[in-house]
């Protein structure tokens, strides 16, 4: 435990040490050091891919679920996805060295306030490996530094993946312990990575609630949750019911395991009778499970199961929808603030008065007016690329792109100004 | 124990409930009861002094020591100085509904990124009791609910002080609950707000290395920590010693036990036989105990104590100084990494590039070129008001006023568009 304790240490200081050295290259050197990860990744391609078939392997024989065991597949097409995802963020503009604000006082001190990259990240996730480059890129390119801690199940294609971005940055003369990886399995690491204060300067986790939990009960350094998303669609009694239908049909059953997909449908009784019958159709036809409340049971009779208390507050990331009617939109808000977990949140409606309430009185990181939860996505918003979606409210919420890896600095300028 | 556990979390659900009130409000109901919230205080001035003064004699009877005595100590002029930063807030422009950033996307989704409350905003602090009042009225004024854990020694004050604010929200027909006090001196209390998850949105921790460290430790909601100032001012080989030395006379001596004051002074060697003794005599003029390198020994003989390594990274918050002769711009960078707290540091000197690599190679909240650190601070920057200074990184860094204790969301008008 000691000797772990302090491998992670030292570990953590290297990391820390050469984000200095990180922080003074120019955004052009990156981009070649990322263009050199990605040329040392596809020459690695197959010692990498054989490396991902031992993990997958080793995954079958603990008999992991085969939803797990496909999150860790890389695989060809995904590793030539993993490639372009690379290529897009190399040509992405740098963050760094932005003059946010600069203004003058009346002492004559210039104060610049200027983008520059938090220090050193800490990254804790699990199976799917492409996180490995992802977030190693995302992190070089808003010139931090980054320690990897990845799901015990991908160690193997991580260590591989992670050899071949030391070796790109070898190419590119940048410092190897800009991106270093936990080297072990061990859980005792995550905690250990969680008290590492004057070093890391924050921590993203990304998974499951034991991992997110595991790492805020720990943290003794910032942290910005990428948590769970219990999203909600209410269809408004002015909603138009050709928009409505298509985008509950996008929210639930597009993609349903990622945390942007609606997870509860809420309807207005005053069009309950009319809507209910037409959505209830068009969801089972797709495979949804439905688990309504007992006013849905009342005109849909046991074309669905009747929700419990716990229905509300489950994320269920699957082909599983939970529906209420509500009375109005103060009910939806109020609903809405009790069970949901400020991710995002959608109101269909023609009436703007009701849209504008909707949207100013619920406190998510992104609220829609007859448009899909879906988009809440680094790259819809058109960031480019995307750490992940923070549930948090402090530093950046929702989609984290590039701009969202930085802090910033006040430079002041003076010529021997004093404090009177 | 569960008493004292439920009678928090009950306090906290009340505080959060009444955010959501408050976000409702518009900006002119805010001041109006920032206003109310003044001739509330104005009127129970004597109430108030009596309370503060039962607070001093306790004080004085458990033997605390002068400098904590003075700190609690109200009085007429510091009771009309907290009324007067209360009225200076009530004029400062309201920092929420901006649009931060407004886009739109190929599909037609106008996303907008505006500038909300955070919500619920915790603050724990010592025994200054003006706090309570600049504290509740920042955050009110940017909308956010607070809790408020002020110092055992001033809970009569603090106790006089929140029925005013409670009175002045009555007269404004604001929530009462927007603006709570722990009712207690239970230091229990403290880890008790830290995990209060889901119900606190961010605590601000004000304070000595203690209190700091236990909220850190027992965090499981984000914290902005407002610790301790190592600040350095480094004389370079360039430097002009007129400006060189009216700086560190002003770092050190305009007001020592604050955490912009400079804690240690690095000098050049080119230029120490010369600039040395000037600034030994300056600063002993004052009463500043001088504690040096070797070097500085060898020079100055025993005028200075020799420093141990402690001094380097100890924060005097007193007429102390630490004096260190360096080789070059690079060893004074170096040591201001190993031993600062990214807080402020200065560079004195003629020369601009040796000026600019110390800008942008140190990596402080507040870096200056031939000014005073003292001026870190919400007042000298020209925010109009500061919560505090933040020694962290994440969201805030450096002087925190109302646009720092904002958050933003992701507002979204679509007319029906769904994920492809």
């Amino acid at each position: 435990m000691k000797d772990l304790s302090e491998q992670i240490q030292s570990l953590c200081r290297r990391a820390k040490d050469s984000s200095r050295l990180l922080a003074e290259l120019s955004p052009k050197t990156i981009d070649c050091g990322l263009i050199a990860i990605g040329e040392e990744l596809f020459s690695k391609k197959h010692e990498i891919l054989e490396a991902n078939e031992k993990d997958v392997d080793n995954a079958k024989k603990a008999n992991l679920s085969p939803a797990l065991i496909d999150r860790l597949y890389l695989g060809e097409k995904r590793f030539g996805d993993l490639l372009k995802a690379l290529e897009d963020i190399v040509y992405l503009p740098s963050p760094l060295g932005e003059v946010i604000e600069e203004w003058k006082r009346p002492n004559g001190l210039l104060i610049k306030k200027i983008r520059v990259p938090i220090g050193l990240i800490g990254i804790i996730y699990e199976s799917r490996p492409n996180v490995t480059v992802d977030s190693s890129a995302l992190c070089l390119k808003s010139g931090n530094a980054v320690i990897l801690r990845g799901g015990t199940e991908a160690f193997n294609t991580n260590c591989a993946l992670v050899d071949s971005i030391h070796a790109g940055l070898r190419k590119a003369r940048i410092v190897e312990d800009a991106v270093l990886l936990v080297p072990t399995t061990d859980r005792q690491s995550i905690p250990l990575l969680c008290s590492q204060q004057g070093l890391i300067d924050l921590l993203i986790p990304r998974g499951g609630k034991n991992l997110i939990e595991t790492v805020v009960n720990h943290a003794k350094i910032p942290v910005i949750k990428h948590s769970q998303g219990i999203c909600h669609v209410y269809v408004h009694c002015d909603a138009s019911f050709d928009k409505a239908l298509s985008i509950v049909l996008n929210a639930k059953c597009q993609r349903p395991a990622v945390c942007n997909a609606m997870e509860t449908l809420l309807i207005d009784e005053k069009i309950a009778p009319d809507f209910l019958p037409l959505v209830v159709n068009e969801l089972q036809k797709r495979g949804v499970e439905l688990r309504g409340d007992q006013n849905c049971l009342n005109i849909m009779g046991d074309r669905l199961i009747l929700a419990d208390e716990e229905d509300w507050s489950t994320e269920y990331l699957d082909l599983i929808l939970s529906i209420k009617i509500v009375k109005n939109l103060q009910e939806a808000i109020d609903h809405i603030r009790k069970h949901g977990s400020n991710h995002s949140d959608a109101i269909v409606t023609e009436d703007s008065s009701a849209a504008e309430a909707f949207l100013h009185k619920i406190d998510s990181a992104a609220v829609y007016w007859n448009a899909s939860t879906r988009f809440t996505d680094g790259f819809e918003f058109g960031f480019g690329a995307e750490i992940g979606i923070s549930t948090d409210k402090i530093h950046a919420r929702g989609p984290m792109g590039l701009k969202e890896l930085t802090t910033y600095k006040y430079i002041v300028y003076g010529n021997g100004q004093i404090r009177t």
